[in-house]
């Protein structure tokens, strides 16, 4: 239950940020809502159809289309407000990618796969939403360039693994790695951490 | 036998238009052949990769195969004179997403997914070989901007869900679901009717 | 165990080859992991997506996922020298594509699919990598523009099927199928030949 509120306001959070993406690029209303659902199930998605869970879980969760089709709706109607809730939807988006983390590594370890691949998942699933809607809107994804997102799903994800070589309750391990996610997430935004750059002069 | 006849026409449409987006990016004899490709089987790849349906359907159905080619080398040789026959190749491109739209939505059913995401799966399949052909020629999809395209068949889609309601018939709800989408088409197209735009100053 | 080798080689020239591209555009060190990594298992990914395989090949074989990551922090690293490993790195990418498109077309034959639909799934696996590094850098595939390369795969592929009408041994086809695809590339490189245009002045 309190995981899936958590759940839902990822979802709205991802949804939201592909309105944005979708109107900067002055798509038409349907274009906006493709953009919206890619990016809050996109990275769910690929997961699946790499590990063979089909149908896909969106077709098989209407909660997840409502949530998406209204959260629309209302950044779409309320989008010269949205600035207001700036600091509600980073935290939100936060959560999400917490969340989101989690339940690919999950979908890893239900197929018995190598904790590599778990975290490869977890990270696919909190990150590759946002990669699908950059292509779609003809961007090079954001999360290759710049920001602490993916090393934080990808530093949690192992602590997911190394944890559990002393701990043996699931639930736990799964609460500890989705706050690490969030709390490196919200450092690195504070404090403006990036990774270290591999070029001498930055672009 | 009549079905197969418009899909057909609909995969010589679709394939035909991958040529022309190809060749205006003046792409080598292999690229051109992979957009047109692409263009006419990629809604239905995706939708049967999400569904869990494999090997895809145009594995097993050397027909398409072989239009695809055909109409390929067609368009290729034939491109000075295919603006003659755009009228021919407009309708041929309406008859098929009115025909993929319906296919789509059989495909859900069969799964025994919930109608909206049938409606969905019906959209994808008539629409989303157009997307990832706009997208490998690093274009911003078309049917996300402009045009009555997706909406058409949303709302074929919906109409084939409401009139099941009052009817058993399901060779007939397919028939009247496909017509309206082609109608839908036809008269946006026509009347030059687009979706009412989100933004005040049009770009 | 021989074939081993040549399948390691492929994916370490594979991966530097998204490495570069990446570095190009200036990404952060996970856009160039993730990078490295599409287009060393994109087209095999697809490919297995395609036909049903799934969990997919690399999810399953630690060993590719090693070799990924090494190669890549070999490559960030020496990254002012690879351009004297030029020719290795050419070679390796041929070897590569050779051995991918057998590995494509036995995928298809397990599966019981057409002949094309194996040169098919051949060619992909040995191309569709580097189109999907193209597209998530944002690029025009290369390989839809110039090159003889995915053709070398086509023609490779054929020879195998031709070759079957005669002779019987599966492993003696697959080697002589991979030969004739790494000779056309090298012969293709060598003496500057491509697909004739399809246009009357060059871009």
């Amino acid at each position: 239950m309190f995981f899936q509120v958590l759940d839902i306001l990822g979802t709205i959070a991802f949804a939201i940020s592909g309105v944005l993406v979708a109107m900067n690029k002055r798509m038409d209303p349907f274009g906006v809502l493709i953009i919206a659902f890619v990016t809050a199930v996109g990275g769910g998605t690929l997961r699946d159809i790499m590990v063979g869970v089909e149908p896909v879980s969106w077709m098989r969760n209407m909660t997840f289309v409502y949530v998406i089709i209204a959260s629309t709706v209302f950044a779409v109607i309320f989008r010269n407000k949205l600035k207001h809730l700036r600091r509600s939807l980073f935290l939100f988006d936060t959560i999400g990618i917490g969340l989101y983390t989690v339940v690919g590594i999950e979908t890893g370890l239900v197929a018995n796969l190598h904790p590599i691949i778990c975290v490869a998942l977890g990270t696919m699933t909190a990150c590759f939403g946002g990669v699908i809607r950059d292509i779609l809107c003809n961007d090079i994804p954001v999360i290759f360039r710049k920001e602490i997102y993916a090393t934080a799903c990808i530093i949690g994800g192992f602590t997911y693994f190394l944890l559990r070589l002393f701990l043996d309750d699931q639930n736990y391990l799964f609460v500890i790695a989705g706050f690490v996610v969030i709390t490196i997430r919200l450092l690195a935004v504070k404090f403006k951490i990036s990774l270290p750059s591999l070029y001498k002069t930055e672009a």
